[in-house]
């Protein structure tokens, strides 16, 4: 993980450029998520212009997982029979120099999610991405403390655990919520895009996780930015959608709506990112 | 079961005062459903207030159901793997005192199907939700005579087979159709809310079932109750969405935001619900 | 297959027809369809007036199968143990004299993926709809050069592809892209609605499929005919629904609205169906 130095005025023109990147190259992303997700988290990649492609069996991850540009894992209806296709893709992807990027749903929800995800973290993932009930219980390899899928912390008292996270694992690590924050373990940026409500549908979280993948499958020396990058746009995404959203199933209409016609204005003039370290 | 009382002009107002204490409480409402459903079925539970999880794993279900607030199986996409965890989530649900709700979707359609739905059965569900033809199915224990998820028979059809399923298994029984019924055997309740586009959307069945389950979890010692007022609210959210709709997707988008933000004074002037017994 | 002589001015009258017979009918539809797309499928074959049942137990695959109007097999999100249940079905669709549908999803992604599609092209199905890459690669019998569920191919370059699938296996071939061309081996009718920005929706592909299935079943003797009046209408839908689209979301709703609602005049005034042979 190469250490950024751009400064907080130049990131909403990144977050524009890895976009535009994305839009143009139209990544090919390997999916293997949940059955709650796969639907709007298939939506949030094409409509950020890239190519998903929800691909979970074990049998054809040799032939498959080499030829894509960026693998997504994403635990959230985990089983013992799905968990070996998730470990065998990762493997690949790695022995491939492809990115990949890891949601860990719940992770702190029983002992076999924990012990999966932390087998996972074993497999090298480029980032990380979940809320602060998450990233804190892989921290502390401990469970219990979770509500499920939601969390009971704030992304900034998952600070230092992230941290420790993004040292231990040399992932970027990515909490998200009311700020959502990025850290290698020393640098820590904060992009404050996004709207409450988005909270209120399904699987948000997953598909801004899948949306980082496409992000640095655009660009993949710059695993970090390009995470900053893709939260802050689908946060403004969510932000323009909720201009003339009536509930959570319209802001999500809206969401992926703005996402596919965002253009650089509407980044330049909405990004909220900056440094916290 | 305890049996109510409460007379009719109050129901709108017991609806009101459960869908509040979802949305104070925001219980946390663990999904075995099927794959279908999982999206607006976790959608509709965010948008009344609960926090839904959709865990079916059976590895992790003596970590994570204790900790519920209540549990709901949907039978939807059954297999014979997916089987064994919605039988160990029901024990531990009951063991733990936690209240479950059943759905069992096209119950008739396979003698594979009818014999888990009457396993389930046994397990002493706290509220079992169908439409008329799934509860004949149940009540008479044979198949055949459904068409797949849809009903051939109306609700009123199925009033004396709800009745005996509740009387044969504790539970409060739910027909949804151009009425939905709900007995314990002795009363019968009737709300008369919702339009006839429902049925053009999938999976609408199976989240006011999860809706239920939600209701049911806020105030436990009152699961009659609670149903009756799940079904009225889903209905009344689907009264005040058809208003603008254009058709089936547009009623979805519109039932879950009107979920969302439905208040007192909208149930109060929209619930038709009466006593039929 | 019998070979149409339709002439095309004659075709957007059959069309009306046969969704007129689907709205009449509401044939059951058995769908082993892909986790991502089951949403969207399902939500189309209702707007069309049919009844879609997601039943892919091989369990109970002997007892429902043969009640249905007509089976759709979709490989989206194929694994080693889905498989079985997809061959259960096609055989005993066949047994039953049922018309079955297949969707080659991504067939050439890997070396699994295609020789499962190769067994089930065995089975003899009704209908073959794929993207040009998909036909290709089941044409050839190879893979590797494809993106996902994406095409890397226009879907005329897959029309002699197209043919020779569909002399080899007695299927109506379609393949889906700028212009939809269906085949008989012999006779080649194109048909050119729809929009771009179906692309940007995940399992419109899929749905388009599902509601081929869904015209079959109406009028399973005239099967060819069905499949061009399917694409045709779906593709219709799409053009009525990209009226006031802001984006894919947008449009994905008022593509399933304008599914249900269209008329006689909207299909009479849009169909755009002629011979290519």
């Amino acid at each position: 993980m190469e250490k950024q130095e751009t400064q907080p005025k130049e990131w909403s023109q990144k977050s524009w450029e890895i976009l535009s990147k994305v839009r143009q190259n139209s990544p090919l992303i390997q999916c293997i998520t949940n059955f709650v997700s796969m639907d709007l988290a298939a939506n949030t990649l094409l409509a950020a212009g890239s190519s998903p492609a929800m691909l979970h069996s074990i049998d054809e991850i040799p032939d498959f997982t080499p030829q894509i540009a960026a693998l997504y894992i994403n635990v959230g209806t985990l089983t013992a029979s799905s968990f070996p296709a998730m470990k065998s893709a990762a493997e690949i992807a790695v022995k491939n120099g492809k990115p990949w990027v890891f949601d860990p749903v719940a992770a702190g929800c029983s002992g076999f999610r924990l012990r999966a995800c932390l087998d996972l973290l074993l497999l090298k993932p480029t980032v990380v991405r979940g809320n602060g009930s998450e990233i804190i219980a892989l921290s502390r390899a401990s469970f219990g403390d979770t509500k499920g899928a939601d969390s009971v912390h704030e992304s900034m008292d998952a600070l230092e655990a992230a941290k420790s996270l993004a040292l231990r694992t040399g992932a970027v690590v990515a909490v998200t919520g009311a700020v959502d924050i990025v850290t290698d373990g020393q640098q820590v940026i904060g992009a404050r895009n996004g709207v409450q409500m988005l909270q209120k549908i399904t699987a948000t979280g997953c598909s801004v996780t899948a949306l980082i993948a496409a992000f640095v499958a655009a660009d993949p020396s710059h695993a970090f930015e390009a995470t900053v990058a893709a939260l802050s746009v689908f946060g403004i995404a969510g932000e323009l959608g909720m201009q003339d959203a009536k509930g959570p199933a319209s802001l999500r209409v809206n969401l992926i709506d703005s996402l596919y016609g965002i253009d650089q204005e509407s980044i330049i003039q909405h990004a909220k990112i900056s440094s916290l370290s």
